[in-house]
């Protein structure tokens, strides 16, 4: 390439990663930013990425064999009596496990109040949408903009449904997107159906997996920055202290506030929010294109606010929607859109209906290829033998049956007692050319009748200008009628 | 064509006609055997049809407008005060419409007994599939073969479903499978919904569009040839008379056996069976062909023992099956598989499967090549101005967002805020080949980018090999990837 540079691959994946300029440095209190993940994962340089995209993987994958061969990552060692301890996330075990199911079981003795059933529900819906509407869409995937008041809620209550802060849940799914179905994925599908929906949270990770994304963008919000640097107060306030101080106050119910209106309400959106990496990975339809696992299925739509039309979320990650039909669930979207209206959000994007039916074609296509390879078309006419008409005049001596049609022959001896129109008119046919009588001439044959007729291929008439399509003939002798007809 | 004759297409259309030998003439006593139909209609000479094969349809049409010109028929003649007496035919006017509005009229004094509805409601039944499985699939479609038992159970109720004879029936049935959607069809499905549901048959038809069927097959069966000359008697019998004994005998209610086990069961069949010729053609889906108006809908089924899957029926008319679907309804069909099962019935036939899915992906392929041919594909690459590297490397100083991608220019300027990975990583691209970059080296793009990205084209780069598809070449990327894997 003389003038052109190609792109530098290294510089870009440093651009990719966010490694190529110094970002604001945010710490988090304690443990709290990357709940749920670990820091392991996502600390790694430009350089190392640049050398690990797609094609390249490969490569590294060999090197890191020949390092661990001896020293082996606790994740590459099978589980044994003496090791498995050191496997398990021991924080995101008590988070999404251990302090869960103790909810669980204490509502044998807790009964709730209806009110605090009625406060657990709504902050429920307020931490649920705040994930879906806040992290996923307006953080993730930069989909839309959102004004302060907005982006506030977003942040306190997302930060309730304890599944890390916007930075931390961010970047990975980012990551997520860029190396969906590989080694890089965190939630790698391919995996099996547990470890994408939690396995991978709670077994230590492989740090050679490493990978990062840029979120410069995101630090540069002060309301990402400060939930990140004071997330463990703002989850422990937003998802535990407020219900039950909410339910004590008002109802005097500060035990069953705490359980069902936090501990609860936080598993049943955990939960929730798992099902997109699992569930949506799993069950449902591949509109738009099924060359990796993302799925759309209504069930998973639902118990996500509308989350669940993953296929097309994936190949269209920035449209604000996840739905596109009035009949899809997707109420997430509408609160966008409502926002939108209240000027508390703006500059919605969506992909153009061009490019979504064009997905939506293209898959269609390859399910049709697919049926179409399954079937018989007939012999190909480059594999017939070439004859003469004396040859087909021969030929037509021994062997009953053979009939011209299009400049092709055919045997028809087995199809007599099954044509529609009778025996006579076939044997009438035996040993001529047909093409008139069967395009039009005697009786204009239905498209089944072309596909059965090519079925029966024998060999190719030299220097007829046999086409593939019989059906080209019947076409054209229509088409001359109708220009008849317009002269007449 | 030195040593094949071309089919002789009058007489193939003899033999089609059954004009070509002659045929066992049965006489029917009066007016009986042609019921709702017209003799002018069907006495017609092979070498008529023969010069009226579907291609040569415009010529006769010519000459016959000169003849008629001066003396037109009256099917011709637009309707007035005078002659509107003559347009009508009255014998089918009297059949189809006059009695059973009198009959209809007639149950605001007579209450029937329960016992005579079960006795019409079981006649009704039988009489309803001696049309569908004896006159249509049996003897118009030699779909199968049946013993004598089955054929005289379905001569004798279907005489009294009031629709003429087998003879009549099955030959004007040809004719409409064979003429279907041209002036020789009888209930020509062009001509609106009233005309194909009864309009053809309460009007004198123009004897210009006469055709002719072969049924030499039907007159070869005592069956068919003896309830043609009895069918006056036989469709009294059947149809009127037994109910009324029956009900009479057994519980003394001649008047609402003959009420509604005779008149208004046979306006019920009837008009089931005319929903065949109407609502069969207007309304439902054509999966397997959308050339000619059959449809099927459950609809036409639910009321005509599953004859409303009309679209499979016309593509596959000496198929006994009319449904293919365990959900779809299709009762003559199991009554003609358990007949067969008793051994009454035998030769059962039935199309490929491979015949009928390729129908079925042939409309599917025709359906997306519309909507394929409605998007916006990006320019072909052979309508795009050529350029060579230093034309790129000037252009790119005046216009900002020229990137190559597969030997192929785009201008990405529009897209750089709705990139879903971000406007970084594109701006780094501009004046530059992003082709590795795009095709994994940062990102391996979805199908959906690549379809954005076509309809950004500017020109091709010369000498690059470009091809329409920039997919292919992340393919090869893939596939030499995976060899790779396969050498490590
Ligand atoms: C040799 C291969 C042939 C095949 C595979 C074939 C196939 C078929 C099929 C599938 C139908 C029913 C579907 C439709 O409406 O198209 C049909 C009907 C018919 N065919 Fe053929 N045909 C062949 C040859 C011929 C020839 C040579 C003639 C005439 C000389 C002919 C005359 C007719 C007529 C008149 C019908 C209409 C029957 C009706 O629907 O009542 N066929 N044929
Ligand atoms: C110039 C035309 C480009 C178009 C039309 C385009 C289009 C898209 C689209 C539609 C997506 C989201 C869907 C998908 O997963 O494929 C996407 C994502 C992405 N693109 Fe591009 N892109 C372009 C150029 C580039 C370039 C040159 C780079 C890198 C140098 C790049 C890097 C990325 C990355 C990293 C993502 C992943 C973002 C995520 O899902 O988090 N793109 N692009
Ligand atoms: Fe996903
Ligand atoms: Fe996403
Ligand atoms: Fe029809
Ligand atoms: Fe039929």
């Amino acid at each position: 390439m003389s003038s052109v540079d190609a792109v530098d691959i290294t510089e870009a994946n440093s651009v990719a990663a966010g490694t190529n300029a110094p970002m604001k440095r945010i710490v988090a209190s304690g443990i709290g930013g990357r709940l749920m993940g670990s820091k392991s994962m996502y600390d790694v340089t430009a350089d190392q990425i640049a050398k690990d995209n797609l094609a390249l993987l490969l490569e590294k994958d060999k090197k890191a064999k020949a390092k661990y061969a001896s020293n082996k990552h606790i994740s590459e060692q099978p589980w044994t009596r003496e090791n498995w301890a050191q496997h398990i996330n021991w924080l995101n075990f008590v988070l999404v496990f251990a302090i869960p199911v103790m909810g669980l079981l204490s509502t044998f003795w807790v009964t709730p109040r209806i009110e605090t059933f009625a406060l657990a529900f709504i902050l429920y819906v307020f931490s649920g949408l705040s994930i879906t509407a806040g992290y996923h869409r307006l953080w993730a995937h930069r989909a839309y903009q959102a004004r302060l008041p907005v982006r506030l809620f977003y942040a306190f209550f997302g930060a309730g449904s304890v599944e890390g802060s916007i930075k931390w849940w961010a970047h990975s799914h980012r990551i997520h997107h860029r190396y969906t179905d590989t080694v890089r994925d965190p939630y790698d599908a391919r995996q099996g159906f547990w470890y994408s929906h939690m396995g991978w949270m709670l077994t230590v990770p492989n740090p050679r997996y490493k990978a990062r994304a840029d979120i410069t963008d995101l630090s540069d919000d002060w309301v990402v920055r400060a939930q990140h640097r004071h997330y463990l107060m703002v989850m422990a306030f937003s998802g535990f202290l407020l219900p039950s101080l909410i339910a004590g106050y008002f109802w005097g119910d500060y035990l069953g506030g705490f359980i069902y209106g936090g501990i609860l309400k936080v598993f049943f959106i955990q939960q929730a929010t798992f099902c997109v990496n699992s569930l949506a990975h799993w069950i449902g339809v591949q509109p738009f294109d099924d060359k990796r696992t993302p799925r759309d299925h209504f069930l998973t739509a639902f118990v996500t606010f509308g989350e669940g039309y993953h296929n097309f979320h994936h190949e269209f990650p920035s449209d604000y929607r996840n739905a596109l039909k009035w009949y899809q669930y997707d109420p997430t979207k509408h609160v966008i859109y409502l926002t939108s209206k209240l000027g508390l959000a703006y500059n919605l994007k969506t992909f153009s209906q061009n490019a979504i039916e064009q997905g939506l074609v293209q898959q269609q296509q390859k399910k049709l290829d697919a049926l179409r390879a399954n079937l018989n078309w007939g012999i190909p006419l480059s594999d017939l033998p070439l004859w003469d008409k004396t040859q087909f005049f021969e030929k037509s001596k021994e062997q009953k049956g053979l009939v011209i049609i299009s400049g092709i022959v055919h045997d028809v001896s087995g199809f007599l007692t099954e044509h529609p129109g009778g025996q006579a008119l076939i044997k009438t046919s035996i040993g001529k050319d047909a093409t008139v009588a069967f395009n039009g001439g005697v009786y204009a044959h239905s498209n089944a009748a072309h596909n059965v007729l090519a079925t029966m291929r024998v060999a190719v008439i030299r220097d007829s200008g046999a086409t593939a399509d019989t059906y080209d003939r019947q076409l054209e002798m229509i088409a001359a009628k109708k220009e008849k007809e317009g002269q007449a």
